[in-house]
C-alpha cells in the first residue's frame, strides 16, 4: 500500500486533537507507525511565523481578506513542498491538522471570497494535489465555539460572528457533498461515540485502498 | 488633474532611490508637494514583516518560489488596499520604490514562474489595478550589481546568479515594449544625465495627462 495523506477538518471546538489521537492508534494498529502529524496553517518554520500573522494580526492594520488567502497559500506550499511531499515519496503517512479545506470552508464559506478566485489561487498553489482522505468532523458553530470557549483565550479567527462559522459549516457540507474522498463524522456525540466512527470510517477506507 | 501612482522600477544598483528624490523634487515644482511614498515589498507593518521573511528567508528551510510569490503578493494586497487606494481616493499622489512589474521580472523572468500562474496570481489579487506611469530604470546586470556590491551586504534575492538578473532584465525589456506606460530611463548615463531623462519624462508625462 502507498503511503497516503490523512486530514482532520472541522471548526473550532469539533475535536480535531482527539481525533487526530484517534487515527494515529488506528494506523499504528495496522502495523504503520510511520507518521508524520502536521498542522494548518504551520508545520515549518515559515509556514509558523506566517501562521503567527494569520493567527494574531499586526497592531494598527486590518488584515485584507486577500492577503490573508495569500499567506495561508504561502505557508501551506512551503509545507506541501517541503514536509508532505518528501514524507509521501519515501512512504511515511502524513496526517494533517486541517489542509485546503480549511481554506475553501473559512475563506470561501466565512468570507465569501469569489469563487472563481478561490479555484485559481488554489490551482495556481497546489496543482491537483489533495488529500486521500479528509474526516470532516461537523458540529453546529454553537456548539464548538463553546468548547473553544471553555479552553481558553480566542485569536483572531476565533473571535468572528457566528454568522460567519455559520457559512464556514455550510461550505464544509456543501464540498463533502461533492468529494466522496471527505466523511463525516458527527462530532456532537459522545467522545467514545465519535472515536468509535473515525476508527470504523478509517478502517472502511483502508480496506479499499491499494 | 486626478491623483496618479508612479512607480520607479530597475535592477539592483539602478539608482531608483535618487530617482525617487527627482520624481518627488520634480513634482513638488510642478505645486504637487502632498505624496506618499511606498516600497515593497513592505509599505504597511504586516508587509514589512513579509518583506523580512522574503529578503532573509528562515534558516535551515528553502524558501519555494510559489510561497515567496504569494507573499510578494499578501504584502502587496496589503499595501494596495491600507495605503495606495486610499491616498489616491483623497488626491495624494503616490511614488513607489517597486511594485508589480518587480515580480513580473524577477519571480516571472528571473525566476521563470509559469506566465499563466503569474497572470492568474496577478488578477486574483490586484484586479485591473495598475501604476499610471513607471519608470525603469534600466542598467545591465553587472553595472546594478557592482553598485549594490559596493553598498554593503547582499539579501537573499540580491545574492542571486548573474544569469538570474539577466533573465530579470530580459523580462523588464519585454514588458516594457508591450506597456506604454512603462517609460525607460538609460542608468548607465552620469547621474546627471540620469537625473535630466527623468525628469524631462516626467514633465512631458504630466502635459499630456488629465
Amino acid at each position: 500500500m502507498s503511503s497516503k495523506f490523512i486530514v482532520i477538518e472541522g471548526l473550532e471546538g469539533a475535536g480535531k486533537t482527539t481525533a487526530i489521537q484517534t487515527v494515529v492508534e488506528t494506523l499504528k494498529q495496522q502495523g504503520l507507525s510511520d507518521l508524520v502529524l502536521t498542522r494548518e496553517p504551520g508545520g515549518t518554520p515559515l509556514a509558523e511565523k506566517l501562521r503567527g500573522l494569520i493567527k494574531q494580526g499586526v497592531e494598527g492594520e486590518s488584515l485584507t481578506d486577500k492577503a490573508e488567502l495569500l499567506m495561508l497559500y504561502a505557508a501551506r506550499v512551503q509545507l506541501v513542498e517541503n514536509i508532505i511531499k518528501p514524507a509521501l515519496a519515501k512512504g511515511t503517512w502524513v496526517i494533517g491538522d486541517r489542509h485546503d479545506l480549511s481554506s475553501q470552508a473559512y475563506q470561501g464559506g466565512g468570507r465569501g471570497i469569489d469563487q472563481h478566485l478561490m479555484a485559481s489561487l488554489r490551482n495556481a498553489a497546489l496543482g491537483d494535489f489533495s488529500p486521500d482522505l479528509t474526516l470532516y468532523l461537523d458540529v453546529p458553530p454553537e456548539v464548538g465555539l463553546q468548547r473553544a470557549l471553555e479552553r481558553g483565550e480566542l485569536d483572531r479567527i476565533e473571535k468572528e460572528s457566528l454568522d460567519f462559522f455559520h457559512r464556514t459549516r455550510t461550505k464544509y457540507l456543501e464540498l463533502m457533498a461533492k468529494d466522496d474522498s471527505i466523511k463525516k463524522i458527527d462530532a456532537t456525540q459522545p467522545l467514545e461515540k465519535v472515536q468509535g466512527d473515525i476508527r470504523h470510517t478509517l478502517l472502511a477506507w483502508l480496506k479499499n485502498i491499494d
